[in-house]
């Protein structure tokens, strides 16, 4: 028994030593999400974890555990990029010192709030976490409304980098961190290296790249980093990071023809330095930095032909409210902007943006924004315009709160705005790599020592600026391109969204059986589908789920589609990504259908229509959009639309929370003939001042006998639409009151309208909306 | 030649050395301002400029220059005390590492905003400077309206300590620390060690002894350190200490019978760790700590024998405005309030404070506080109570976003409403020092462990809380009494404002001549003026700058003062610190005149008048308070009032901004006939709801032929008075619609009153007010 005895104490202390090894660095493969939960579940610091190759579906994965320091606990792919985690899917972070990589998020959306959540619940929180070379892609929920996060931050000291996220549609940041409660405050996250890619128009408020807090925990310090990022295109609306919180910083991060701003919509204290925000001639759209509240510094950031006004000026620094309740606008206070670089930038600097002095009828008073900047210096920037500039300094407000010093302009000798601190010089422009120019004046100039200024040591390129005295974001260029578009720099390293252009099929089809239908299921994204001569006759929608083409073999003899469907139900349905254009057809209707229609619902992303030389005629509607649905571009070319029942319908979102259903709706040369009513309706409802969005051209076409259906006697209805304008039409017989009511204080015109017995224009200079905050 | 050379080489060495020694160290004893300044403009790091004893008065000193940490410049009185600084002057500091030292400020003014002011102008702040042994007392502006502050803080590091700063009675917190600018943030300045003494009630806003910042820089981090002062019946206004930024330090200071509280006004993360809050079993208005805004830290503070509720209550924690306006009330989040002791204080955790949900009708959505608070806690704290308290916890709106845990109360049996996380349990009180007890609970209680509980790592007293799990603000008693009052710890070291209390002297006063008029001007403070029978005539005012009492010998035979001056002028006139005590004395006038009236302006400080057994008759005015001046008390008692074309007259504050002018209006036992209008008018305009103020009590009067003149038809006028009594009084043929028109909401009273013919007493619930913010 003894003997007996030894022998299994031996051999219970070889089980432990072994079980202790095995525990203290295992690698463990799972194939499912079973085995990952177990996996997880046990896993020790220093464990390492690989998920296999594959599709995951509906995967809910929560990662706790305590890793250390030295010794994290690792969540990776088997090979990175070859890990999809699909469907309903989530990830979420509830420990320490925890590390995911390598994951591929795609063709799903999640099932809670965050795709990437870093807690589990508001008491279990992480830290020391970290995501990385990690890829979120079009995981949009099914309906724009749905609000979610892609990745939301909690805890302290939890790092995203060398992510790459795009495509997000519906409402609500990509990135958000939160700070309501104490276990996330002064978080010190780190937000690096990520590659943010095209995110669409949303069509609305809420369509953030990065919100860092929200105005109700704008009080608390969050100490956030976001450094070294590139943003391509992220246009999901006018604030790419919205800054609402204190003490965070944004270094180095290149923003890249992205339709809007750096903002520091709340908090303070705010860090903004080396920066690169590149914009594009042809469009206004592109922003720089826009400033609200008390203390930030920006120093060292360079702007390179940025058109942006206003809101979306390169250098925006708004007006307050006074005494502004808590979610609203807080006077600038104690802001410096020094050592910043701006070429090619009309008006870089624009002062008192925002001011809404003169809407006082229509608005609350605590929606005045008339506190104009205080104690805010401006000094030591460079512009170079390579186009003299007559006004680079835009004053909507007086900027007599601003102290400017010594900041120099090369502007072609074009006579501007002079002003105590901003003089005109003669500079020379280098290249330092792409897209990249350093001004330097002919002569020496002296920079302005202002307060703490000393504390300014670097340039954009990290070189010292002891015993340096250059002004500008640059002080010399560094040994080589420093190549800030390669986007290898950024994201995911197994990662492109590079994608090969592909040659389009032409596919000639005919109009016989089902020809039509079946080419257009099999076609790819790209190709064109040719119509022979002759008549389609469909009676089920056409599902456009792709970029096609659709356009007659001969302009001479075009092909006519006939659409014979249920009442209600559209030739054309317009599915998510559904990208249509349709050239030289005749499309006609049996007198119940839509032309065009959205579905219904789960229009998870946006569509686009584009219609050219086309005559549509006896539908219901032309275009039915549903709530919902947002188009990026909708536009009827050198087209007739007539016997409809009701025209371009795009007013369906009327909770007037400042969304709208297309981003440009384009009409040009076209004509409307006994269109009874909704000839033209878009609608954008809510007072929101930085939506700024809805764009209506109407160009060259000819109305007659339409809108006489129309209850509220108005032909062309753009109520709340910034941006409109009508010019060199002709309205002729339409039983209208009004052919359209204008918003005088927007961007809305109107030029050379041919107006004959169909009422008027009328331009209201203020429009009295719902309060959407 | 060389040999020269050599000697003058040789020789200027020596000067050089020598204007070095002097220059390095010197010490100067100036006599007047002239060679003060030449001094202060010279001074180098360690000099030493002493001032000669003496009164110095219209004196400005600037004093800039630049010392050191090792050697500061030193500005120091030749007898700390002996130097009097009168008339209109004050101290300005703008350099770096000067220290000021044992000057006695008294018998004057500022002619510009602050005393003690360390900054020369906005670009010229003071750094690393300090006020010390200092006392600035009775200071004041002539007039209440003119705004100024004793101490004034800008830059960054300066200090004041063992200084004595008391009876600041005009507008203006005794000292404000400004952070507006960004010389003046993250300042760490030190107010430490210093005794606050009386401060006179005020008479509305405006009157705190500490503010830090304002609203509008409460965005801004301070990190002011206010530590191991005293704070003696500093009863200015409802908020002692203003604190209004981020970050601030409250540690170890101890409020003695002040009317008021520490506030977190604005600003957030404030710690108040360790102070002693001790009240007054016959005050109402002594309070404790008041939390409004996020992420406060209360620990380790005692609070003992405090009876102040509502606002002024022991704990209270408001409601916050939804998206509050920057200057009105944020909601409180995040707050932990902990490991404190709670000896005699009835109620003393009150939540919802400040909610007037009820007052919608009266007020603009923006003013109403209905936000609760949220993420807070409340635990680990000890309540003792020698009373049984039904309501230790009093919700004014629902707590229901307070965690309550761990914390006990000894009750005495008495039921309460018991929740969990506040549970009774046996307790022992032991005496730690003068009113200082420490309660036991008889069996442990396990403390709770809070997010981030472990960082409070001492107790009231410095214990170290390892490795012991007490709850409440002691862990154990200190080797001796701490003596937390004795004032030989605070303060100027050569100051005591302990008076020594003279036996008052009894003079005998005849009625010819002008012996009246005589004693009573050579009479000292305090002192009997007693009157012999018989008939004074006056033709000028009695002037009552003094405390002084004026009484008939005879009580079966009043004298009698016939005043027969100019209209409009009184009998008796009210000066600064006129304290007039007239008892059994008949007044009377010739119809023009005031029997009592304050000055027209110059009331530099309050003044206080009590009326016993008086009949007072055949006056223009029975008292007529002018504006900008101010009595703490005003009493009639078992008197006569009749034949007056008005009666007491205190509503001259019509500007609406919360001021009035008595605290204390008493009237018991009197008799108003014939008195034609203007009864009792005491009013006090403007919404404010932090002034709890205004009190007035009419107690077994009666009113006859009274108020036929008073133009809004109201016998007794009170409007915007929070607390009024009427009780026991009879109202008999009075020709007015209203005896009064009582304020529903406050704390307005009325009982047994008999009316005939005389209107009625109405309430009216909620008030419409002026916005004073």
């Amino acid at each position: 028994m003894k003997r007996n005895t030894i022998w299994l104490a031996a051999l219970l202390f070889l089980a432990a030593a072994c079980q202790e090894k095995v525990t203290s660095n295992q690698q463990r493969v799972v194939t499912d999400a079973a085995s990952l939960q177990v996996a997880l579940d046990s896993a020790k610091a220093g464990d390492v974890i690989t998920m296999a190759n594959g599709v995951w579906k509906d995967v809910q994965i929560k990662f706790g555990g305590k890793g250390t320091e030295d010794a994290p606990i690792t969540l990776q792919a088997e090979t990175p990029g070859q890990v999809f985690i699909e469907g309903e899917s989530d990830l979420k972070f509830g420990g320490e010192y925890l590390t995911v990589s390598g994951l591929y998020f795609r063709n799903g959306y999640t099932p809670s709030n965050a795709v990437i959540d870093f807690k589990f619940d508001k008491e279990q929180v992480a830290n020391h976490c970290r995501i990385t070379n990690t890829v979120i892609e079009g995981f949009n929920q099914m309906s724009r409304d749905r609000k979610d996060h892609w990745v939301e931050f909690w805890g302290r000291n939890n790092q995203m980098d060398h992510c790459y996220l795009a495509g997000k549609s519906n409402e609500g940041p990509t990135v958000r961190v939160e700070i309501k409660g104490r276990r996330n405050i002064k978080n010190f996250h780190q937000i690096v290296n990520n590659h943010f890619g095209p995110r669409p128009r949303k069509g609305g408020p809420k369509g953030e790249t990065i919100q860092l807090g929200d105005s109700f925990s704008s009080m608390s310090p969050s100490n956030t980093t976001v450094a070294n990022n590139l943003f391509e295109e992220c246009n999901g609306e006018v604030e790419i990071i919205s800054s609402k919180t204190n003490f965070n910083e944004f270094r180095n991060n290149v923003f890249y023809k992205s339709e809007g701003s750096l903002v520091t919509r709340h908090g303070n204290y705010c860090t903004i330095d080396g920066n690169y925000f590149i914009g594009d001639e042809n469009s206004e759209n592109i922003g720089g930095i826009r400033l609200i509240n008390t203390g930030h510094v920006v120093t060292n950031n360079y702007f390179y032909n940025l058109k942006g006004k206003s809101f979306r000026s390169p250098l925006a620094v708004m007006n307050g409210i006074p005494k502004s309740p808590l979610n609203r606008y807080n006077q600038v206070t104690d802001v410096i902007v020094a050592y910043n670089t701006y070429v090619n930038c009309p008006s870089p600097w624009q002062f008192g943006v925002g001011t809404n002095i003169s809407q006082k009828e229509v608005l609350p008073l605590s929606e005045i924004r008339s506190a104009r900047p205080i104690r805010t210096v401006v000094a030591n920037n460079l512009i170079y315009n390579e186009q003299g500039d007559t006004a680079p300094v835009v004053e909507h407000d007086k900027a007599d709160g601003v102290t400017f010093a010594s900041n120099f302009i090369q502007n072609q000798g074009v006579r501007f705005d002079e002003r105590q601190g901003l003089t005109s010089t003669e500079m020379t422009l280098d290249k330092v790599g792409e897209l990249l120019y350093k001004p330097t004046t002919a002569s020496a100039v002296e920079a302005y020592q202002g307060f703490e200024f000393d504390q300014f040591k670097t340039d954009i390129f990290g070189n010292s600026r002891t015993n340096d005295t250059s002004i500008g974001a640059m002080i010399k260029a560094p040994a080589a391109d420093p190549m800030i578009l390669d986007k290898g720099q950024y994201g995911a390293g197994w990662f492109s969204n590079e994608k090969e252009t592909k040659e389009p099929s032409m596919i000639d089809v005919h109009p016989e059986g089902t020809d039509l239908v079946d080419k257009l299921a099999s076609a790819e994204a790209g190709d064109v589908i040719v119509l022979m001569p002759g008549t389609y006759t469909l009676t089920e929608s056409l599902v456009i789920n792709k970029a096609i083409t659709i356009q007659s073999k001969d302009e001479n003899q075009l092909a006519e589609i006939i659409y014979s469907g249920a009442a209600g139900t559209p030739a054309f349905q317009m599915n998510p990504k559904g990208e249509l254009i349709l050239s030289q057809v005749i499309l006609s209707g049996t007198g119940t259908q839509q032309a065009f229609a959205s579905l219904e619902q789960n229009m998870s992303s946006h569509y686009n229509l584009r219609v050219k030389g086309c005559e549509i005629k006896g539908f219901d509607y032309v275009l039915k959009a549903y709530k919902e649905t947002f188009a990026e571009e909708i536009s009827f070319a050198n087209s007739t639309l007539r016997d409809c029942q009701n025209g371009i319908e795009l007013s369906q979102e009327t909770n007037d929370k400042g969304d709208y259903n297309v981003e440009f709706l384009t009409v040009e040369g076209c004509v409307f003939d006994n269109v009874k009513a909704n000839v033209i309706d878009y609608y954008r409802g809510g007072y929101d001042e930085s939506t700024i969005g809805g764009n209506l051209s109407v160009i060259n076409s000819t109305f007659t006998q339409c809108g006489g259906k129309e209850s509220n006697g108005i032909l062309l209805n753009t109520r709340g639409i910034v941006n409109v304008n009508l010019e060199d039409n002709t309205f002729k017989n339409n039983s209208v009151k009004l052919v359209a009511l204008l918003w005088g204080a927007k961007n809305n015109t109107h030029a050379n309208n041919q107006i004959s017995n169909s009422g008027k224009i009328v331009v209201q200079e203020n429009l009295k909306l719902t309060l959407v905050y």
